[in-house]
């Protein structure tokens, strides 16, 4: 068995786009600007949108964070991106979810300019990444086929299981894999809920990716030997042995399942680290398309 | 075995528009109008859009067709699609692929109004789809989650084979299977060119669904007794037997397979006659939203 580190492997990327700003910064001045907006007191939403921002600094990037109230107007948000829209000097920019109850995160999204979209969470995107055109791959989905990639896993003719349908991972990671692509190119089952033989299917996954937010769901029986194993899930369970008083748990029953594996993602240091990294690869994937429209 | 008889629902279903359209007369004076705009002399395009303006009629939209040269410039349909989103009194209007060779057909498709893209293709509205948003589903992934929920096809929980990943039909129908609706939540495995184990696979389906145009592709041992077939192929065959001088193949082998079948879509007469309603299906979708915004 052997780890797909994520953590090695998003500081190898990392490094990779903070040359690649450098070289930018050299041949005309400017560094990519990525711009966060966050609005409320979410504590999780604040620690994820400073990674970001921290991140920013750490490859070279310029970062802008926009804080709004928690009683800020659906209105008020959506003149703020409007506002991130128009102006020039921004690349991409992101508006953290979740939202407050009384704002459509499903409006705000598909306000922002799918060109500076750089979550790849516009509808547009999504459609494009359906169509094969060019887009912003999702952070998530965007991390696990640098994941595959930059460990030389082969997928073309594999049979991937993806479990768990939802819009952010799911879906989009079952449409890219089975696409005419590397990584791609396999044969997709996509499992859910209603999946009357979970079991079974599982254990004929050559890769089997997880995302369903259910700890240690994925048991030593649902899994192929050597298979690759993917687990997106990041649940806190209680554990008073920890100092923070919980244990991150994946989907995957790690223990179990590690020696039938040929890959395997840990929980945490394996999905996780890979989706900050995938922002900032689309935020320069921003600044080099602009350059060329 | 039941025949899935796409000529009798498509029937049902347009009855029921020309009734909603009768209505919607009644009330305000104003019919539903669809425009389709088509360039060149394609014969295959002009017979499709010549039917389409046909439906128009006997449901009671208006219709209008324009018709522009092969030589028209891209920067001409442009031109002409932004006058057919400007213009108030059309609801939907398609422009008619294949387009010539020196137009950029996902330019065009981008350049029409989401809200008047009855055919669905645009990438904003694929999305929409992918997220279970309000959309405009596209004529033949329509047309089949009719066919099954109008001859009472249960699909929660069945497992249902693709074969094929085109944008128009195998990709989004995977999705539309998968989603959490009726029809849908099966759980979905998408074949494709570079699936190794093509016939244990479908022979695993209680839904088979088939769209890679390759005639009588699908023979008797890669269908599972009871399955639910439907065959999207059609494909001219030369036959000296016919008065065209072909027949129409489907990519399922119908005489081999029907006997295992509990319900089979024929080729002529089967998912065909469902696309065009769709299309109609959509422009009074159009009208209804136009009235809600």
């Amino acid at each position: 068995m052997q780890l797909l580190d994520g953590k090695a492997t998003s500081a190898q990327l990392k490094a990779e786009i903070a040359e690649k700003v450098a070289e930018i910064k050299a041949a005309n001045g400017k560094v990519p600007h990525l711009a966060a907006v966050i609005v409320g007191d979410d504590g999780g939403s604040h620690t994820y949108v400073n990674n970001k921002v921290r991140t920013c600094e750490q490859l070279g990037f310029e970062s802008t964070l926009i804080t709004l109230p928690e009683e800020c107007t659906e209105e008020e948000l959506l003149q703020k991106v409007d506002e991130l829209n128009k102006n020039d000097d921004i690349d991409g920019f992101i508006v953290q979810v979740p939202l407050p109850a009384h704002i459509d995160e499903d409006k705000v999204t598909e306000a922002i300019n799918p060109d500076k979209d750089v979550d790849g969470f516009h509808p547009q995107n999504l459609g494009r990444m359906m169509l094969g055109l060019p887009t912003y791959i999702s952070a998530t989905p965007n991390g696990i086929l640098e994941l595959l990639k930059r460990n030389g896993i082969t997928t073309s003719g594999k049979h991937c299981v993806v479990v768990g349908r939802s819009n952010i991972v799911g879906t989009p990671m079952s449409i890219l894999m089975s696409r005419n692509a590397e990584p791609g190119n396999c044969t997709v089952t996509m499992v859910h809920s209603r999946t009357q033989n979970m079991q079974e299917i599982c254990a004929s996954a050559d890769i089997l990716i997880v995302a369903i937010g259910k700890p240690e769901f994925i048991k030593a029986d649902m899994v192929k030997e050597g298979a690759v194993v993917i687990d997106v899930g990041t649940t806190r369970v209680p554990d008073a042995s920890k100092p923070k008083g919980f244990a991150l748990k994946g989907d995957v029953d790690f223990e179990d399942v590690k020696d039938k594996c040929s890959f395997i993602t840990p929980v945490p240091g394996g999905v996780g680290p890979m989706t900050i990294a995938s922002l900032m690869q689309n935020t320069l994937l921003a600044v080099e398309r602009k350059a060329n429209r």
